[in-house]
């Protein structure tokens, strides 16, 4: 699995601010577990405090906590039922203003014994899980993106050109909209290993990544000037 | 000026039809006139019939429909009022139901003696112009096809090249978008020549297009794997 998110948070246009929006959590061999968030940063930030907090209270039944609870399914409903929480909480106050606050959730992970899986959480708490007709989940500002990953993302594609693709989906994203912005966050996980395999950030200077974006913006160009 | 429309109209999921969202005036040599319209079908047709009607009433004043008036300016404003004018009487009722209808416009045109103009008409009337700086206009469902047209749109851009750019760009976003379907209207005017100079309407089992569509997906999967 391939997790790529970017960090520009706006309240507004005039209050534009960097936050990470990739946590990982992870006990190496035994289960691996990535969370992305789009969406209202007061719901995802308490989302995430709390989820941690259950995994730091050993009070907490491990059933109740993403890493003690036995199945990648209950890890999902676990941050659903969170999300749907501080959700209408936070939503119950907005209300009195008129105001609305939702986020949404990428889930990725994997526990030892089973199945890599892949979960998109909506704001209600319900969610559906990626399939190999549906191998890749979007959330937040996903349209500009979307093309480039319907062409090239099946079931069969490597780790590798998993990673190229969201970065190139990503690129063209963060060239049509000024909600989305550097740096980056990668994250890769190979399947069975409940670890990850690669974890990084990518700045705004990356040569790396600006050689790729160069090549991609290429490539269309000749490509559009081919047909 | 290149201009391109899809035909998909729905009302929910499953009342689709297919409805012509381009509409032309044009007195050839003297001037040209062509409406795009994006969203609420109620709005747009009713906005379209009352312009024809100020054409066709011999008691309407030269000034006070778009193929009297002297500027295009003028023309956007007329546009622009009739679209304010059908939101705020439909919304009105629909208020009343908790729904609201929206729609807006692309006009593009010239008349003799002027120069080419293209103005991106919002729901409240009130309009933008395109410029150097930002050639190309898009309505309604623009994300998916708008990162194509940022790469390879300039004011230098040929006008067939503009028609494989709005063509690709489509492309994109049929792929990605069920709400957006053939067939499609093209409509191309050259400047000074106040009159269209290409008109055709391009079917689903339309081979050229077909061709362009699949180079496309061959250039990108191709450029993909060069990286």
């Amino acid at each position: 699995m391939v997790l790529l998110s970017d960090t520009r948070t706006n309240a507004g246009i005039d209050n534009i601010a960097c936050y990470k929006k990739m946590f990982t959590f992870e006990e190496p061999g035994e289960r691996v577990i990535v969370i992305l968030t789009a969406g209202s940063l007061s719901v995802t930030q308490n989302v995430i405090a709390r989820l941690q907090e259950d995994i730091d209270n050993p009070e907490v039944p491990p059933e109740r906590n993403i890493m003690g609870t036995p199945s990648m399914l209950t890890v999902a409903e676990l941050i659903g039922d969170k999300l749907a929480n501080v959700s209408s909480e936070i939503s119950n106050r907005l209300s009195r203003m008129n105001q609305s606050a939702g986020a949404s959730m990428i889930v990725a992970g994997q526990r030892r014994g089973g199945v890599p899986r892949l979960f998109n959480i909506y704001p209600e708490g319900n969610f559906i899980e990626a399939t190999p007709d549906t191998p890749f989940i979007q959330i937040g500002e996903h349209k500009y993106g979307k093309p480039l990953l319907d062409r090239v993302v099946t079931p069969k594609t490597s780790l590798d050109d998993g990673r190229k693709a969201v970065l190139l989906s990503m690129d063209s994203t963060l060239r049509s909209n000024l909600s989305v912005g550097m740096p980056l966050d990668l994250v890769m996980v190979r399947s069975d290993e409940c670890k990850i395999c690669h974890q990084s950030r990518i700045e705004a200077d990356d040569p790396d990544f600006r050689a790729m974006s160069d090549g991609w913006s290429k490539a269309l160009r000749d490509g559009f000037r081919a047909i």
